[in-house]
């Protein structure tokens, strides 16, 4: 099959489009699915970087979109539309995906549509609700509003719950963007101090929940934005991970819970429980539009290191989708 | 009526025994108290030093037993034995307690006793069980474990699940009392790297709660001592507030949590939750004796001075308690 394989040599990563990759090998609780588009995610990058490679599967791609083409499953029959998590494998014509992963793609969804789905939305399902606990008529920051998983987050809660929602990015139609998803107050972290503006907002109680990509550089204005039992969420480090200094009479005074989560090297079970929940909660959701998977720019397999640049360039508003088949 | 007020002369405090305090005024939702026993906890040192008093009460104490003398409930009757949180006030004769945070005191308890278990105990339940949600199999390592805290909460990860409990404590006879309070493994801080330690007894696993009252002296240990997805509990801060450096990514990796916390600045509702939760799952483990509060050191109310010193030489094993009526 044609699958992008990645290689090291003298310490330099290499993407190669492979024709005869060997079919990946399928259990009785997996799928095999014919891929029709699969995204890049932010994981990929780190995996090339570290040499860190998910489950070690040399092909990346960690969600994909596709049909069904071998199931023991009654639910997911050959010839289903699916999309879901991939431990690896999915920048490849075929790929296995473990059932409990799996989630039938609604007819008005396009296959690249579906690819934009699941690393995004469960990752902001899990940190808003789990992780964030966010309650009905609470107020969450969102950083990178316009990012895969900010964009996502904002439709979520804004479906899903009254809450009041702050977002943060750093161009004015990226803002418009966030506004447009249902976003309360947009923040251009260029032109303020997001603390400021939260607390002016909030008469100085600040924010109950916290989702951050960026890490040490927001330290100080997001313990400063964060409201008595605050939860801050930390997703990514695109902003440094050395914190200088942490007053801990802060985090006892203020009752804040600071935690640190990953989705990709998570269990197949917590994936699923994961899964389960957000599908019951959203399926009708994305089948009447409410829920709008984002698609920024659609990039051919062939193309992949370009897509690799152009989200390395921070310069995308949702997803960038690879296209398998054409 | 006889009670301790703090006052400041100079910029000093001064704790004076008067004998004409006014009694303290009650509401309907308010049961007022002849107090019996009152104890000593770092929250009153901790206002003493910093002149920021618990709801601006100049009477110190937030935890008491004693008898009803007025009572609008038909649970806690006049002459009803309680103990139970106050907001402040409980270094005297009468105080008043929200209904809420009230616990009858079993005939089996004296009121040395009673005293001593709402503040400690509710908070090592609050801890492990809320905050910290150790699971029935999970593993929590309790530093000070012959404190207040710690040695209730050794008790109630033994009595209420199957947990591993690991304590460090600073003296053999400290140690002596965590193992026969139910301690699965006991660490002398002073004599060995507690982390080394923790990762050997858990084939390098680690622990998934840390109760933590020292801060920044043990960070470093701390997060070398917790497993995947595990909750870092802060109560305290013996050893200091500044974290020099944190690496946010060992957060994200390991998927953990910090959570900071204080009990007595909660409101009354979350309070009498706690209690409530508390009351309904240990009331018969202390009629049975499987579960018992630590008496270090009974003080007269005039003696107040010699047991906040006292506290403050960490010598204690167990609680401070004040008799007010001898």
């Amino acid at each position: 099959m044609r699958a992008i394989e990645l290689s090291y040599k003298e310490n330099q990563p290499i993407l190669d489009l492979t024709k005869d990759a060997a079919l990946p090998e399928r259990t009785s609780n997996q799928l095999l699915i014919k891929v029709e588009a699969a995204a890049i995610n932010r994981t990929d990058l780190v995996a090339i970087d570290t040499g860190k490679l998910p489950k070690g599967n040399t092909i990346l791609g960690v969600e994909v979109s596709g049909t069904v083409v071998e199931s023991d499953s009654d639910v997911f029959p050959c010839g289903s539309r699916v999309m879901g998590l991939v431990n690896g494998g999915g920048y490849a014509e075929y790929a296995v995906m473990s059932l409990g992963n799996a989630m039938l793609l609604s007819d008005q969804l396009t296959f690249v549509e579906g690819a934009a789905i699941p690393e995004v939305f469960l990752t902001a399902y899990q940190t808003l609700f789990w992780l964030g606990e966010l309650g009905p008529n609470q107020s969450v920051l969102i950083h990178a509003g316009a990012s895969g998983v900010g964009s996502a987050a904002i439709q979520l809660v804004k479906q899903l719950t009254s809450a009041k929602i702050f977002v943060t990015a750093g161009s004015s139609d990226k803002l418009e963007l966030c506004r447009s998803l249902g976003a309360d107050v947009v923040i251009n972290y260029h032109d303020e101090d997001f603390s400021k503006r939260v607390l002016t907002e909030t008469t100085g109680q600040g924010v109950d929940v916290i989702l951050d990509f960026i890490g040490a550089s927001y330290w100080e204005q997001n313990l400063a934005s964060i409201a008595y039992d605050g939860r801050l969420i930390l997703i990514g480090i695109l902003g440094g991970t050395n914190i200088k200094e942490l007053n801990l009479m802060d985090l006892l005074e203020k009752r804040i819970a600071i935690k640190g989560t990953l989705l990709t090297p998570r269990s197949d079970s917590y994936k699923a429980k994961l899964t389960k929940e957000f599908s019951d909660k959203t399926t009708s959701l994305f089948e009447t539009g409410y829920l709008k998977p984002v698609v920024d720019t659609v990039f051919s397999l062939e193309d992949v290191e370009n897509a690799h640049q152009y989200m390395r360039s921070n310069k995308n508003k949702g997803k960038i989708i690879l296209k398998i088949n054409d």
